[in-house]
């Protein structure tokens, strides 16, 4: 997938926002990330476990409209608003993180939980790299 | 709507996030918005003047996206991070404000950027009153 | 919110796929519902039913992302494929109808599940009115 | 990207809607497409050619919105309305389809049509091969 999402940036006649190669990373990681947020959610209700699970259900749907959204946000190079998509950048962060955290309290009884725990600190992690170089741009463009 | 909308908030067990009234009032501005943005991006694109309404497109289509999932996040009332819906309301408040700029600097000319860009501005005022409260049920709930 | 969806279609240079009353209605309905199918979920999971609610989250949550693609679809009036556009309305009539059938049985036990269902059928009944304008502007095209 | 994707499903409780192997292909081609068109319409608006690609630009739009929801859908497996399911996964197709028509189209002039509609072709594949299998699952649950 990685290379599909890195061609598409380079056929475009916009320069990316960032390194196509960092940007692709950080794309490819949200979608999964969304995908594997919706899957625990729906799993997490699978369990019926009434009370247990549902702050990580509902971390888990915002999670995953939150990196739909910046997956998006993300494949547009056309004119973009840097300081905008860097906060969107920090927002995906902190919801990556928070569901990272939620869904590893129940990693060692749910198996869902502990590997979209993981998905997610790893698209915390992309999203923590492309951070410095959107808002390196945004200052570049003022 | 917002009678609608706040009559499904008063249904739910859970306390909502922030009083009925203020949280419906966001909810329906974010889905107003983004559908006005949608519109406008798509207005923009049927008025065939290439280069000039890029970033109006552009930005729309953003703007469009992060309401939609600001709506999402402030309809679930199920424990919330009160802390994660504060800086989303934050950000959605950033885009409407950048799209409000951009379509109203096309106004003149274009009706449906005039009109997107007041109901952005009206997104934006609601956003920024239902901050101090979902920031401040954050801080009572530490 | 209805004027102002029917503002936006009536500023665009392009014309509307259907009257501009019929389409604004069904993307009024369509964002109304895809609101209450989240919130309905929602709300259902707050019940703490575990099993008894399972199918009404599941369908509320896929009733709510096919209303929000339809509202997106019916908002854009550049040379749209109408053939596509007609079986997307008759997918969300299909989606709104299980969800209401879904919802009403648990409307005489749970309020959030009787409003969203009465929804469900007022957004059934505008999908079933655009449909015959869509399919017949599809025919007049071809 | 397959292999999360198939992991997610089997730690489910709930037993997938076809095979893992069938589904996780068709959920990550629908990911992948939705990417695609979104660049491929952004792409589109920055070759600045009035008029020439506003169909193209449209049709991945709605195409992008369609693969998105149709991923979310075919992620949860608690209690599906499988016939919904179905009647999806052939709008889906029929979406793709129309997009990868019009991107060929384009092909030789643009390479991001090019690449898009070779993507929109393998997610089309990928819809009618779960199409039987959806079907055939919804006709033994009646």
């Amino acid at each position: 997938m990685h290379r599909t999402v890195e061609r598409m940036l380079r056929t475009n006649v916009e320069r990316p926002m960032a390194t196509p190669d960092a940007l692709a990373s950080c794309i490819q990681a949200c979608l999964v990330c969304a995908q594997a947020c919706t899957a625990c959610a729906d799993a997490c209700i699978a369990e019926r476990t009434p009370g247990e699970l549902e702050h990580c259900i509902r971390i888990n749907l915002d999670c995953a409209d939150i990196c739909t959204t910046t997956a998006r946000v993300l494949t547009r190079q056309v004119k973009p608003d840097l300081g905008l998509v860097t906060s969107l950048l920090e927002l995906c962060a902190s919801a990556c993180e928070s569901c990272a955290i939620e869904c590893g309290r129940h990693g060692h009884t749910y198996l869902h939980a502990h590997v979209c725990a993981s998905i997610c600190h790893e698209t915390l992690d992309q999203c923590r790299r492309l951070i410095p170089l959107t808002a390196e741009a945004a200052r570049a463009h003022h």
